[in-house]
């Protein structure tokens, strides 16, 4: 292994992931595909990384016990949500190398700041607007106007903690919908659709992206992404530079996901995501090393994949009683079932995806 | 679940695996894509599948307690290798399904035994004989001649367990080699090259084959699988009509590996596998459906893949000293690594392959 570069893990070395859902499962199985193992540090039991993992540490965050030992037993450790307590990560980046850095964290944890660090990298994005009461909300009203969304700033996923105002008058009942949370106003934009850029950026610098992929949501969560993408050529090259501009910024290590509107303006960033996601699970079955993978080299210092798609792809989520339709998906040629091997199909919980592989267009 | 035949397993199941190399790994990897939790059975400490195993029990084939044990956590019986000890089986059957079937075991644990099948058949062989000692050895060579290869009828793998005949001098040293273990004599084909088809036939008699792959061996280990093989239209039928007669004698619940020898005179089969066969591995990038998936769900009681493929590969196996090679390879486009998580590099061991992805010709 002497022509990696010298801080670059060895197969048999141990990824540590805090967080055990879906994303951290498949982050482990990719670790196995390089001859890693994998310790999954997750608070809830029985979470689906725990099936293909080497180790499971179920404890707190608060546990500094727990997290000690964790970090003893691991040569690096990643993540798969942006939300892990600031306690923690004080406690563990003593011990260990934590990839992505604590830079992209603090910024992709708060909305007003993602924003206002993407406003600054020159890239466009929503109007904006600090709100902590009434008042300002009234202020921000007056200059983003309505239609307009309000955001909690941190903890908001799959379209939680957010509330639309569609007139002045809604103003009120959103602002008590934050329930006293600091919050950020967003203008509307108009855009034809949603894409987003997988992107990679490993430790020596090297950026490798993966084709755009075009995002549908249903009820606030992702429901298909499909490559490739309605976007000009133009189009793909902007995206994929404002992801390289974004990584180099942060000196970022790993993956990370972007999500874009496209609008006749040109495209406008919606938020960043420093980890794999989920709209780019199609890489699984369209490309010779996935999301997975390459989050895995860049964090383990490893040399990047190039990216490159061979197989066009619709990948959908199985949400809930989707979970209903797994046999006759199973009987679908070319379509590959991803299930996330979680005990109850609960309204909006994510069970699964089908990656639907085309044959490229020639 | 309600469309998958009443004996399907639902995900959440578990699939208990009998050995815990790199093809019960892989074979757990494709389980956990479909929900369904793994127990792996293995008598050697630290086996590779134990990393992205949910269960292991280490222990011998001989512990009826251990066997018993592992029996009740699982759903249904697979297994990685065809040599299991029978005893381990007889105990094994009266507690779980065990698929495939105790017949394919029978057959593919002999030469003899499985020669004597493929000629049953209808079925072309290298020409064999019986061989239990020097006079039946000097019959069989009158009748067959040299060049010939003498085998053990057990237990051989990877060329071991093998000696040349060139010229009938050399017959008393070959038979010597086989240190008093029952043997064939096998004639030698003539042949272009070798070929392998992966099929597997479903609970309900379903067949489906993968494209066959066209296999290189080097010091008896296969050394590259490419795909698609050189053949015929017609002899890519045969193929797969051969395999599917096989797995239809056998009634047969899985994957099995056929290796093929082509001729002018038409495909002779060499060898059966009753599992995942590593000139099979080019299905991982290859297929949305790889082996190891369509292993599991036959076993399941799923609806199998169809066994289409997105792209050309040729599969190489790395051995031994070819760990040194994988920070180049990580850097070769297009090369999807799979190591197998084995500790030491020792000459001669299966540490990993790569799959390099070619887009279909078109």
């Amino acid at each position: 292994m002497t022509e990696l570069s010298e801080n670059a893990l060895k197969p048999g070395a141990t990824i540590g992931i805090l967080g055990g859902g879906q994303l951290g499962r498949m982050l482990s199985v990719a670790a196995s595909r390089l001859g890693f193992r994998t310790h999954i540090f997750e608070p809830s039991a029985t979470p689906p990384a725990a099936h293909v993992a080497d180790r499971i540490t179920t404890a707190s965050y608060e546990d500094a016990e727990a997290l000690a030992a964790f970090a003893a037993s691991v040569d690096v450790i990643t993540y798969e949500f942006e939300n892990i307590p600031t306690s923690a990560l004080d406690l563990l980046e003593t011990l260990k190398p934590i990839r992505p850095g604590r830079e992209a964290l603090r910024i992709s944890q708060d909305r007003l700041t993602e924003k206002t660090f993407l406003q600054d990298l020159g890239l466009q994005t929503a109007a904006f607007a600090d709100i902590s009461d009434q008042a300002s909300l009234d202020a921000a009203l007056t200059q983003i106007g309505a239609p307009s969304i309000l955001k909690t700033r941190r903890f908001g996923y799959d379209g939680k903690g957010q509330a639309r105002i569609k007139t002045p008058d809604d103003a009120a009942e959103a602002l008590a919908a934050m329930a006293g949370a600091p919050s950020i106003l967003e203008g509307f934009v108009n855009f034809s659709h949603e894409v987003s850029v997988i992107a990679a950026r490993g430790v020596s610098g090297e950026i490798a992206c993966f084709d755009p992929g075009e995002n549908i949501h249903r009820d606030g969560i992702l429901h298909t992404t499909t490559v490739p993408a309605r976007l000009s050529a133009g189009q793909r090259m902007d995206a994929v530079l404002m992801a390289g501009k974004i990584l180099n910024a942060l000196e970022y290590v790993g993956v990370l996901g972007v999500e874009l509107f496209v609008t006749p303006q040109g495209l406008i960033v919606n938020e960043i995501a420093p980890r794999v996601h989920n709209s780019g699970h199609w890489t699984q079955n369209g490309c010779a090393i996935d999301q997975f993978e390459q989050h895995i080299r860049a964090v383990a210092g490893w040399s990047l994949g190039d990216g490159q798609r061979h197989s066009d792809v619709v990948m959908e989520n199985l949400i809930g009683a989707d979970m209903d339709r797994v046999p006759e998906l199973a009987r679908e040629p070319n379509a590959a079932l991803h299930l996330y091997g979680k005990a109850e199909a609960k309204p909006g919980r994510k069970m699964g995806h089908v990656n639907r592989v085309q044959k490229p267009q020639t």
